[in-house]
């Protein structure tokens, strides 16, 4: 069932989403597809262990004599902005040009976007030009990259995400989906023309280092195996129900971490039957 | 309170102390101090998630184009020489005159320091002349920096910390606070001519990498909302409470691992006014 | 009691390799090493700690300024490909050499060798003209490797790792000892003339990043307090009964990783005569 078969009042329920990313989530687990990723060093770890937990195979690949290369072998590519060094910087503008000229499906993460990060933020606009299939990040910096000023407070957001969504849509002009991550997040899908909250999760997971990054790379490998939207809202979704399981359980932060690395691994089709909450809308221009 | 309104006498007595750190403590939970932090490759996510567990916003910003600019808007920094790469050892620099010259609170942990690691200690010496606030490190490292030969078995200490405490005062013309990790640790504070042992802590802590390096990242952490002598305590007694209550949950590595993490994460003021186990003595020139 | 005065008889039988192993793992227990190690990004952290459980004590030195110093003070090398810099495949060649010319045994981890990542494989082409005494990877790798031409799917193994043991004897003339990772671990060892499959492990093991750049850290933490052969044996022998006991205890991976964690810590030597699952054949050229 393709989007584009599927009746704009149907786009609006949550049952078309569940049984999209249900089906997501399967042909993940089937395919367990080579994602390429190029993240910080903060989350290098993380982001791997993350992804073989949802089961995928990810690879790290930072050089830029091999970047391109391993694009091309890969099912996904996911782009990070971290912590970049100038290797990793040229890296990332191989990468990502492969993925456009041989149709790979590929994540931004806009990492530390504005006038402070000036450096990265140069390469991001350039990277745009390479049209990533989609854009997440936190409500600054994907404000920051819609262009607003907003008051940025280092890596993490300030502004409330859905205060962001209006001004994200500009954004869509670059990609076919904008994911912006916080208390609820939010994602603004152009080819079904609706914006989705996804809710759950739990506020223990900002203060676990790099989960931002790992759900860039699950954004990619989910868009392995499904459409740039419905693998948005698939690992979105997963990070919430997740995150809420693993609350359920402890409320420490060290302990937290593994309930939710085990709740990414344990996670299947009655979880995302029982726990998706998502609240649809159509995108206003 | 500041130490020049505090009698020579109360410096010397434990009450002092525990006020002033649970004062730090308190701000730290309120301010959440955006710290930048440049540190090694095995620490980079570790440091983090210690921070944030801790109650502050780290932000690891290792490249020469945007550290200065980073160091700016932040309230404290980190550096750690532990696996310096050229592009790094330049953001050190920038970032430690951007601390020099706006004011900023900065910890140097000369990771290595010695004969055999000639590169990093070059820059370390050089970094001196920037006024580190706070260095810390093991006893190794600050008997080799404080220019006695100290026999240096790679990045571990094999020295006991207190017997290189009389060497180290020949730092304080450096910084303002010396640090010195060991199985009991010792601060030697210059403005308040004293030395504090903290105990506490616990034999697995050496058992887990790049707990030194966290606790470098710690003491910026209280450095941005205390000043430099009670920040220092302050972290070190954090950890070692933590270290001691999550001993007394498991004996075995990956499980202390992770309760170390919710020990310094549930840490509050009780624990302080329970645990704090400090013996101060004045500094003899 | 060395191999060269152990009948041939002896050494395809199961209870010599356990006394030798046991007696390397008492003497890594006494010794705990220095282990210089040259590793990626991704398995930074995880490597320290797997190490520092086992009893070793690990040091990253990967900038070429300070890596042969490093290497010389160091009782073994451990170098893994997973992330190369053009700074650290420098510290990488400096690295080796020192291990070549002052008779440090080194292991060598070629991650990803093969025709896609290239820049590497050329570099590993190199290392291997500077003998390292242990081989270590997974069938892909070493298939490559061997020459024979082996479908790579990223860094993961595709291939069983008993169908390239025939191939990998080719590589005995670079090396005393070639490991191959599986599900069952394959070791070609040249002075004894044996091929030994160490059993046990966990089927989760795969799913923990890093876990084989962990055990390329341990072979040269072993390696430096024992022979080559019984140095790699030990090592993989640490970890399938780590994996198994901690399989034993939990099937989700979170928890799993912690649990793995607390057995390569516990492990002692009725471990190692309880659950020691060898079969040693002779190697027929």
């Amino acid at each position: 069932m393709t989007p584009s078969l599927t009746s704009q009042t149907d786009l609006l329920k949550t049952p078309y989403w569940v049984e999209q990313i249900t089906a997501a989530w399967q042909a993940l687990q089937h395919q367990q597809p080579l994602i390429h990723y190029i993240s910080n060093s903060v989350a290098a770890n993380y982001v791997a262990n993350v992804l073989l937990a949802a089961g995928a195979s990810p690879a790290l690949i930072d050089n830029p004599f091999e970047a391109a290369a391993f694009t091309q072998i890969s099912a996904a590519l996911n782009i990070n902005l971290g912590t970049p060094t100038s290797e990793q910087m040229q890296a990332m503008r191989f990468a990502a040009q492969a993925a456009h000229d041989h149709l790979k499906p590929w994540v931004l993460d806009p990492v530390g976007y504005g006038a402070v990060l000036s450096w990265r933020s140069k390469m991001i606009d350039e990277l745009l030009t390479l049209k990533p299939t989609i854009i997440r990040g936190n409500a600054s910096e994907i404000g920051a990259l819609a262009g607003r000023l907003v008051e940025s407070k280092g890596v993490d957001s300030t502004l409330a995400s859905h205060a962001v969504t209006q001004q994200a849509q500009h954004l869509l002009q670059y990609s076919q989906v904008i994911a912006i991550s916080g208390e609820s997040d939010f994602i603004l899908c152009l080819s079904e023309d609706v914006m989705i909250e996804v809710q759950g999760g739990s506020a223990l997971q900002p203060k676990v280092t790099a989960t931002g990054c790992a759900l860039g790379g699950l954004i990619a490998a989910y868009a392995a195996v499904a459409p740039a939207s419905i693998a948005t809202v698939a690992a979105h979704n997963h990070f919430a129900i997740a995150g809420k399981l693993a609350a359920a359980k402890t409320q420490s932060i060290g302990s937290f971490n593994v309930a939710f690395l085990d709740a990414i691994y344990e996670f299947n089709a009655e979880h995302i039957a029982q726990h998706t909450s998502l609240s649809i809308t159509q995108l206003h221009h």
